[in-house]
């Protein structure tokens, strides 16, 4: 069955948003590109914050409250509809829930083809990227390096401590169906 | 009926991003925001090009191809989907098309209520504003500004030439149902 | 004598970072565009907080250290070297200590022909905009509004409560020497 | 003699702001950081073009012309006399004119203590590294990563295709007097 979305799954600063470029550069066909991040870029300033929505510790902590998921769980079905109505969509998220994050996703994805990768990178060298981006709370990648990942099934890891996107896009390309 | 979606559309540089970001602060409640910027930024780079995708001239034209319109397409019904499945949204636009661009949402947002405004700025004010911000090809202010109003038919407009955003936010939000 | 060096005093979001941009597009010459903010992109992450450098704090304050006094001191004198090496340069800044922020600019600038300009918005106005901008500390725009002007003393005033940066900047462009 | 300013010199892509930002962490004192980049953002939007400014064209390459020397070399002055003024100054730069440049910079820089430092990184890592991070005219890291070492001497080289940004921030860090 033809891949129709890919899920990458990874901490803060393990490098999935460079591995999303180069996919949409190695794949032959358009992929659309989403990712937590827009979602966050979507919400009301009044959402990042303490008050229900989605909180940035400066312990490197992300503190996720009721209004945020519900917005979240109705985003995730824009995305799911983007890809019925045609489109392939590269989706990047921080799965701070674990399965429970997981199990959202294949709620909202139900009946398409899904391409689930676990983008991992050791916390030690997620940290010194995240000093070297300059532009997130320092303790994020720490902090979710490992979380994000338990207990989720993927079709296909990646990890980018040693190789670079443009290698984990082409590894995952060759995944597709 | 409550208000469920609402549609700007204006041309580049008319001011609609702040009326955006007044609008999710001044309703109670939480809007998400998307817009066309959103939808290229999704894009492919290869995207970005003559081939199909979406050109920005360096006469300030924009051009779009099969391939964008077939993505935007998808997109906007993953917006429909978004506010089927409990959000409010609202969406900044350029409807290059006038007539056939709200369309296109038309048939998208079908059944949902959805409160259409125009966002005008006269052509020498707003291009004068992409001069001071700098970031924009030149002449797409002057090129859109009466350009994507063509046939449009609204439910409220605003006129950013005299009025600040926070101003036209309050008058959009006076007519939430 | 030939101005060689604009210097525009303003609160946050009063607009001048918009007529610097369009005062770089009206003035037949090349001028170099320098700022506060360039300032403070370049300090380290670790000056950016309470330990002597520069905090924003939440209720729109902004404090600062010796650490960032001596750094910003140096960074004057660069500016001014700039000037003396031949390039002509526009700085936008905020007085937030008035007079004495000037006091240094003109120690810094001794001997170089500068036009002080004041970049005035109402109160109101500004924080409307600092919504719409939508990118910085709630608050920062009222609590600088009149504070950063205590005192100063221009050359020229500009104000764009009702005049758009377009219109300012050439107002500042005729009494450049 | 105690180094006063670091000069990183490296072709596009090679991984130098990383490096300044872990050098900013990893250094105890403040070190303001200053780049071509910063540079390019203080131009004239009329001077980011084929007249006598500075030009990147779709192939990759950087043309520069009279009037971007000339800006140029007057930074280089104000970089120079904000170490005179007790600073320390991290600057990364692009030596597209090889010798010539660092001539340029070792003139502007006469008497301080500068630490001269090589960002070497294999062209075709450099090339996927562009790709990863979609904000570059894709090109310039293969046309730039061997042609701006040609004839530069360095105290220290460091070698981003398989060190970290940090890593080679501490070797740097080591280095310095």
């Amino acid at each position: 069955m033809t891949t129709q979305v890919i899920i990458l799954n990874g901490g803060s600063s393990a490098g999935k948003s460079g591995i999303v470029r180069c996919l949409q550069t190695v794949l032959p066909d358009p992929w659309l590109a989403f990712g937590i991040d827009s979602l966050v870029d979507a919400l009301p300033p009044k959402l990042r914050g303490p008050d229900g929505g989605i909180e940035f510790a400066t312990d490197g902590g992300v503190h996720v409250g009721p209004a945020f998921r519900a917005l979240e769980a109705a985003w995730m079905e824009g995305v799911a509809a983007t890809v019925r109505a045609g489109a392939r969509v590269v989706v990047d998220d921080v799965f701070l829930g674990g399965t429970a994050s997981q199990e959202r996703w294949r709620k909202a994805l139900g009946g398409l083809a899904v391409l689930w990768v676990g983008v991992r990178c050791e916390p030690a060298v997620a940290a010194g990227r995240e000093i070297a981006r300059g532009d997130r709370t320092e303790g994020m990648a720490a902090a979710q390096a490992d979380l994000v990942h338990a207990g989720v099934r993927y079709d296909l890891e990646v990890d980018t401590t040693r190789a670079e996107s443009l290698e984990c896009a082409r590894t995952i390309a060759a995944h597709i169906g």
